[in-house]
């Protein structure tokens, strides 16, 4: 850790490579807080029985195995794009809350899709079911592993909120606006799935809750009103709602075409859920041989991913995501932040939406 | 609501009766607070799809279908006891998100123990699995419902928090402390039954974590700390300890020979999930003959309920249930609150041990 960046309150004189440095710095101080609130928690409980120190192994070790951090990001550089104190713990308390959040959705999601990898291991439930067989223990291994998932993720989610009261008071309204709305979006996603309803409308308003919003919007509301800075929700949301959208395209994108080796998911999952995803909707609506294939009833996930490619359409998702992207950045283009930041946040709408896991 | 009663604060002159009348009317009020919570809830969802609003419905329907709340009426109790202002909001805002907590508990744990009935209906997952079925959706019913049931309780569990942020801060460390510590007990619980561990001391230990502590020493002590009054702590836990255990047996003694029509739910529940239950516990370390029969593999409930019955168990554990009552109200016997109180939480203590639901 680097103090005298740390300490140092935005002076509107910041580079590009010292706006870079402060957010790199705050992040490893996520990860810190990250380690340093599993660590204490861990010995809280290993006294009580070595079963309840499993538990907290094997939350720490999902934590720790790699995620890219995309909504501590945001929060920070909204925090700090707003003119927030970069040595305030508050933000760092308020960037890992955001991330523990995500673990616990991530946990929840592989249940509820039955996904057997994440980041390139077996999934939570999975690990836990195989366990069970392992050692010839009672009852359904299933239910045991997706339980033990289930409580997990459940302590996760506590978790989270337990960082987040330590957070600036300026970010509360728009956390509990986040948490209640992405529940109720992965309701309405596993719901169309079921109903196989093929609703472009629906698509969009899922991708809106649970990839826009989620993931960049509110965590860049919350970073500006940490440091007091209401003002700039209005740009803040805007740019979200289209980075966003490019973002959540090239996930589809990735879950799709992608190479497994390096998403570390099995590919062609959301086909395979029935996902009624962005990029399906976005492509049955430009392209009927899509839409009369996607009615057919067991149609395969390969027929899928090879109609989409004769029709075009990862070419035509690629203009389009680069066309989100520039919509991104004019959103913040008269932004009142330091200009730094302002490239700052266009890269960033770059890193996101050009990546190969 | 009696608004001369709700806006005097504690005197040291009530009686019995005026008591008795505070606590209810701020129990009325954590019902409104529940209802125009999921009712504002539900109108910021309605708007977004029709979907949404079944997720809001489904989750009132459970809250409102008559719990017994008796962590709000600790807690209540514990705030008035402590001296605290009967007409301040923020103890509603914290009885009502410790129910909301619950009702998240009863969603999961429905899974956990792939229950089919709760309050004598339908458990959730049940429900959207049934639904499923009857639509002849997509995929798989079970995973479904499941997944369903995972996603509203965790939005339950995100409301409990947002609930509880409105509660005065003195509840918080306590409030923390509750939520992690009941998740990593159920997952001793759920592990220790796939074991098939017949260890009395375990049992012993998750029930204190799931159900001492939880329901009644935490939100005694969180009310307490919502009047600032933490020199109460040692006395409010040593009472709720020895009631928490009565209260768990007693539940234990309804799982087994319990009425179905009056409780709800299944009956020997626990014995079939083969849950190590305090009660089981208790029974096998003073019978030889009990322990035998629960390391036979395939030994039935009814074998189980039987063997109890002969060695004159139920019986002894009312006599114990009677003792831990009389330790319970022993241990605030010196408490600096008012008598009135004192007999108030003794009474208390013999309501939730001696009920049949």
């Amino acid at each position: 850790m680097t103090t005298d960046v740390t300490s140092r309150p935005a002076t509107g004189q910041e580079t590009t490579a010292s706006v870079r440095r402060i957010t790199d710095d705050l992040l490893q101080r996520v990860e810190h807080r990250l380690g340093s609130f599993l660590e204490a928690e861990r010995e809280r409980f290993a006294g009580v029985d070595e079963r309840a120190a499993v538990v907290l192994d094997t939350l720490s070790e999902l934590v720790t195995s790699g995620g890219k951090r995309i909504r501590p990001a945001f929060c920070i550089t909204g925090y700090l794009a707003a003119g927030g104190d970069p040595g305030d713990p508050g933000i760092v308390a308020a960037a890992a809350g955001l991330e523990m959040l995500h673990v616990s959705a991530l946990i929840h999601d592989d249940v509820l899709d039955n996904s057997a990898q994440r980041r390139g291991k077996p999934t939570m439930h999975t690990a836990f079911s195989a366990l069970h067989q392992a050692r010839g223990w009672r009852g359904e291994a299933r239910r045991y592993g997706e339980g033990m998932a289930i409580l997990i993720g459940d302590l996760a989610l506590v978790y989270s909120d337990e960082l987040m009261s330590q957070a600036p008071p300026g970010v509360r309204a728009e956390w509990h606006g986040l948490r209640s709305e992405v529940h109720v979006g992965q309701c309405l996603d596993v719901t169309a799935a079921a109903e196989f309803s093929v609703d472009p409308r629906l698509s969009r308003l899922i991708a809106l809750i649970k990839s826009g919003r989620y993931t960049i919007h509110r965590p860049l509301v919350m970073g500006a009103g940490g440091a007091d800075r209401a003002d700039l929700a209005a740009a803040f949301m805007e740019y979200g709602e289209a980075v966003g959208e490019a973002f959540q395209l090239r996930d589809d994108l990735l879950d799709a075409f992608g190479d497994s080796a390096e998403t570390g998911k099995p590919a062609g999952l959301d086909f395979s859920q029935h996902k009624m995803t962005l990029l399906l909707g976005w492509a049955m609506q430009r392209d009927e041989r899509i839409r009369v294939l996607m009615t057919e009833p067991g149609h395969t996930p390969d027929e899928v991913r090879r109609r989409l490619l004769d029709t075009g359409v990862p070419e035509d998702v690629e203009q389009h995501i680069a066309d989100l992207v520039e919509r991104g950045r004019k959103a913040i283009a008269d932004a009142p932040v330091a200009p730094v930041w302002r490239d700052e946040l266009a890269d960033m709408a770059v890193r996101v939406t050009y990546r190969n896991n």
